[in-house]
């Protein structure tokens, strides 16, 4: 019985309630109303203690991140999310561990009008999982196969801050205290893209969001749209902490092979070029033309205008 | 890319293509189309070795059981299902084991129709987390809160064999040889009552599935309908195997209090008591009438015509 008194007690106060919940949390199963005319777009995540997050995290930046993680793949594919699924394993019961915990998770949620539709609670090593459901007006989402030779390659946001605080917890790199909260707040609570996913929706030929670092995340694209890729690695956007904490080569290649981004890197036609960066603009999301697809099939990197090969970047020194 | 490789490699050799997946696995979303007019239904849960199931258990078992357990909640909402999305931690990477678990989840998907649409692999303690989803024409959905005092309590099938299964896999329990196949079946590869949750829709006026067992069960779904009910024990249905191998009183405490069965329990009015049997007498599924809903908001039992505590009849002495 205290799997559901758990339930109940945590999962049940949330604040948001969706007019296509018909309900939620109680029974064998949620029961939703889907939109009419929408395509239902859902993904899955899961978080494991010691692998994907340190066993010292807050209980509130888990259930941010666990959230985050999931809503960063429905911007991805430009949809709006709605509802959440959670399943929760935990070595045992802490009520102080999963107030904060639920915290975290409800923050995200109510700040995109998601609501939690059900789950499951169970005993175990801690690990989350998380289903995350979104909708797109029919046939209009975005997808990673969709870049052709031509299209330019556009990121949201900064790169590699999540990584430099890695670097900074694991004493590989020495930061200015005054730096340290905000790279740690980087890495911890991700902000997913949700708004620029919808507005690059109209404009954007392929999408994915960054998770495993953009080398790799590239890869998925080009290999998804059977294209290749160059990256101008004079433009990759940095933070100003990343440029007063590392050589520039070092900050260069923690932005290529750093995870845990959640930026979105997306490709748009000639075309659609200025019609993007002013959309974008108006949706205070700042955007930054990092290269060009072509139809190479492999990924190259220019600096100075010169070809330079990754290896030589430290990319090897710092991915696993 | 391990991760990537191994979700191809074995996720995505399924037969089953449903039309209302515009696609499935590889981007980061599903997309999908669901049905106009139909509501959607959606159930997540867990399963981690060492609690849901022995460390021996075979990786097919494992697979058709997380399947089944997701679609028997489906099936208490009288849904049909349609999607999966698998999330699934492993210690290692073990092909052998991939392979045959990927088998016991595409049994069960191929039989009743259902697509894997996504989800993750991880590395971490071994667990497995499915989230379902089915439809139901819209506002006909089962719900736990719908019995009324005077309505007849249903169950399909034999109640207590995974618990007898179990108790013999610790010791507690000898059965005779030629029974352990059998019994071992019932508890490893359980059927979700998929087809007679969808016939009893019409007729029944709640629902639940039997995880916990069917005191605790029949408490939630007398809790969610503010009711009580009594049981007549005499009526509970055993199989041959149970009624050979236990003494009567503890078949009946094995019944009352053995998780795992998956059968549904289930209220239906007077007047739909004869159309109900009809329908899953061509439905070929064996349903017993075990007791009656009361206005009480406790749960009795009787034998012989005669009221009789649980406590006398062993419920403490298995249940945890």
């Amino acid at each position: 019985m205290k799997e559901f008194e758990l339930i109940k007690h945590f999962f049940t106060k949330q604040t948001v309630k969706r007019k296509d919940v018909v309900f939620g949390i109680g029974d064998d199963c949620a029961v939703l109303a889907p939109i009419e005319n929408q395509n239902l777009v859902v993904t899955t995540d899961t978080l494991v203690a010691g692998v994907h997050f340190p066993f010292e995290t807050s209980p509130r930046a888990i259930g941010h991140k666990a959230v985050a993680v999931n809503l960063s793949d429905i911007a991805a594919m430009g949809a709006k999310p709605s509802w959440l699924s959670l399943a929760i394993t935990l070595p045992d019961i802490d009520e102080a561990w999963l107030l904060e915990f639920s915290q975290g998770v409800f923050e995200l949620c109510e700040f995109y009008n998601v609501e939690l539709i059900g789950g499951d609670t169970t005993q175990g090593p801690l690990s989350i999982t998380i289903t995350a459901q979104g909708f797109t007006p029919k046939d209009t989402y975005l997808s990673r196969s969709g870049a052709k030779s031509g299209d330019w390659l556009y990121v949201t946001g900064d790169l590699g801050d999540a990584a430099l605080a890695l670097q900074q917890i694991t004493g590989k790199v020495e930061l200015q205290p005054q730096y340290i909260d905000t790279i740690r707040n980087k890495l911890d609570y991700p902000r997913p893209r949700v708004l620029a996913g919808q507005t690059i929706r109209e404009y954007a030929s392929s999408a994915i969001d960054l998770s495993d670092g953009l080398i790799a995340d590239l890869g998925h694209l080009c290999q998804a749209s059977n294209v290749g890729a160059n990256v101008v690695l004079d433009a990759l956007p940095l933070s100003n902490i990343m440029r007063d904490s590392l050589l520039a080569e070092d900050a260069i290649a923690l932005a290529l092979s750093g995870g845990d981004d959640y930026e979105l890197l997306f490709t748009v036609s000639e075309d659609n070029k200025v019609g993007m960066e002013t959309a974008m603009s108006h949706a205070a999301t700042s955007v930054t033309c990092i290269g060009q697809i072509n139809a190479s099939q492999t990924i190259s990197t220019t600096l100075n205008n010169k070809p330079i090969s990754i290896k030589t970047v430290g990319f090897e020194h710092f991915s696993e």
